[in-house]
């Protein structure tokens, strides 16, 4: 029995006993929605309560959960940079007017990366090499881009625009000082959420990988950049398999395993409590049941990093149907969320610091 | 100290203990959105839970809980009639361009009741009662309606309008047929979720009681009506304090103790699982702290149910703030989700009977 017949069957295996299928099914279903059955809800909270005891129970000293609202309004994607580069490359086809994502289609096409190319790029390969609508046939337009985020208004002006948040993190950052005061500031703090989130892929694919609405859990840790700390790396088994953007640039495919605070101190890791919570993530993603040689962390390129991260590194695991896929993104955002915060809030978001007696 | 300095203090004590406080806030709030801090994040995991173990799990029996998209595409909404009926009177100043509710600003403005009047009669008691703008005193305009969903597009082609979901029952009603043959095609069965839905209010106010996303738990229970059921009302004090229609239109305004099967048998509660889900709804609430003569369920006059239902109750639990609030609403939907997304989904929702060997 082939990968994709063995797929084919656990789907349809997964519907009959409850554990997920196409959401508005009777509808003809619509790409990007799932329901969980029965039995996918009752393993989903399983993961949501051991994640709570990973991420915030197991690091109660320094870690609280939060919970924030989905529905944004307009400046606070203006101000963490959502809502100029939370995008995708999409191209129509000028033909039967169906619309495409623009990279995955010549990549589909010609077997090439192209991620982080600007449209233009895009636009050039695509009229070069002739790549046409893979469905009519039809030529393609120019290359442009589409927002991922799900647009909507908040009360009766329709002036007053809001989005569905891709991620948890800015509820997070909005709440950082008022966490901070409660949890009498002090600092490292982190600060967790589980909830739903929303992407409005063009055309999204892969089953449950790649879904328009889903539940996130996300820390976002606070700490003092001119402090130098010890994170408890002996809570766990602290090695961490790493394919540095150096080594992806040589051609090295396979990682190299890192015993973690040795990775920071070589710099492979930029900080140390990166370095800790991938620990960390690796661990939960074991006690899930995933081999620590089935896991390993890939650091993106420049072009392939969100636009507030220094530094990012993917959670890969190893799947059978899809191959090695993204479970989870760690990434060193600096202050760069706090400090937009400030600049578009006009607030101060900075916390004093309290130095022992002299 | 009165009742509206508690209320302050206990609102100013809840942020600064970090169980609640106004999301966005430091770009000046949106009203209708609050986060919940770690306190009040562990509060509600709680009631949660609770709930989980009252609906779902003291029930596994007969009742599951799966989980649904908020975000649904506008064919669902055409079915169910929220796209018509899901809506509030609306009227604007013509001076200062201000929106309102016209019914509250009525009420606010007259001290009368004007609940389920159309918006034509809402425009007349405006003019004859000479209704100005409570804010920069102008002439007030025609009042219209104003649906109560917020509005997105689904994937890159406009004409994909979706809405987030009211309520969690649709999604359980476009689930039911796959749930059933799930479940083993037994009825009766309840299906159950807890999950974020949306209501684009106008004018949300009275802190946390209405907000315009918040988490919803509800049970859609399913039930063969040709049959004569006896719910398990032994398994709980199934007294219920009911203040029907009919005393409400005498005037009556003091609810009457009822034992839950006798108010069937009297016709107070026109089905017997409307009235089992009652007595655990009242049940669940007394786990919570609330005292049995502080809860009441009161009956919805025709004009103020909603347009699915043939008999409603609103469960009322006394607030020293706001008086009388409604926690829960009890409603015999009948048939009419189902045969409506039989109507419009052309697909047959119906299930089949097992007859004993004759």
């Amino acid at each position: 029995m082939g990968e994709r017949d063995k797929y084919a069957k656990l789907v349809e295996l997964a519907k009959r006993r409850g554990f997920f299928w196409p959401s508005f099914e009777i509808y003809g279903g619509v790409s990007g929605f799932y329901d969980l059955g029965p039995l996918g809800t009752l393993l989903k909270e399983n993961i949501k309560r051991l994640w709570l005891d990973y991420f915030v129970t197991k690091h109660s000293d320094m870690v609280v959960a939060i919970e924030t609202p989905m529905i944004t309004p307009e400046i606070v994607f203006k101000a963490s940079g959502h809502l100029e580069s939370f995008t995708d490359p999409i191209v129509s086809c000028n033909k039967c007017g169906r619309v495409f994502r623009a990279d995955q289609l010549i990549e589909d096409a010609l077997g090439i990366k192209v991620e982080g190319k600007t449209p233009e790029e895009l636009t050039k390969i695509i009229k070069e090499k002739g790549v046409k609508c893979p469905v009519c046939g039809g030529e393609l337009g120019e290359v442009r881009t589409f927002n991922l985020l799900f647009q909507t208004y908040i009360g009766p002006y329709s002036r007053d625009r809001g989005y569905l948040r891709p991620e948890a993190a800015q509820g997070m950052f909005l709440a950082f000082k008022r966490v901070h005061t409660v949890m009498r500031s002090k600092l490292p703090l982190g600060i967790g959420q589980i909830g739903r989130v929303a992407r409005n892929e063009i055309s999204p694919r892969q089953s449950m990988i790649r879904l328009r609405e889903f539940t996130i859990m996300e820390v976002e840790f606070f700490f003092d950049p001119s402090e130098k700390y010890s994170p408890p790396f002996e809570r766990f088994n602290s090695r961490l398999n790493i394919l540095t953007a150096e080594d992806r640039l040589k051609g090295v495919e396979k990682p190299t395993t890192y015993d973690a605070e040795e990775a920071v101190k070589e710099g492979v890791v930029k900080n140390e409590w990166l370095a800790y919570w991938m620990v960390v993530s690796k661990e939960f993603v074991k006690e899930l049941g995933v081999a620590e040689e089935e896991t390993f962390f890939e650091e993106k390129l420049p072009d392939e990093r969100a636009h507030y991260a220094t530094q990012t590194f993917d959670q890969m695991v190893k799947v059978s149907r899809w191959g090695w896929v993204e479970v989870s993104g760690h990434a060193y955002r600096g202050d760069y969320d706090l400090s937009r915060h400030m600049k578009f809030s006009g607030q101060d978001l900075t916390v004093f610091k309290r130095f022992p007696e002299p």
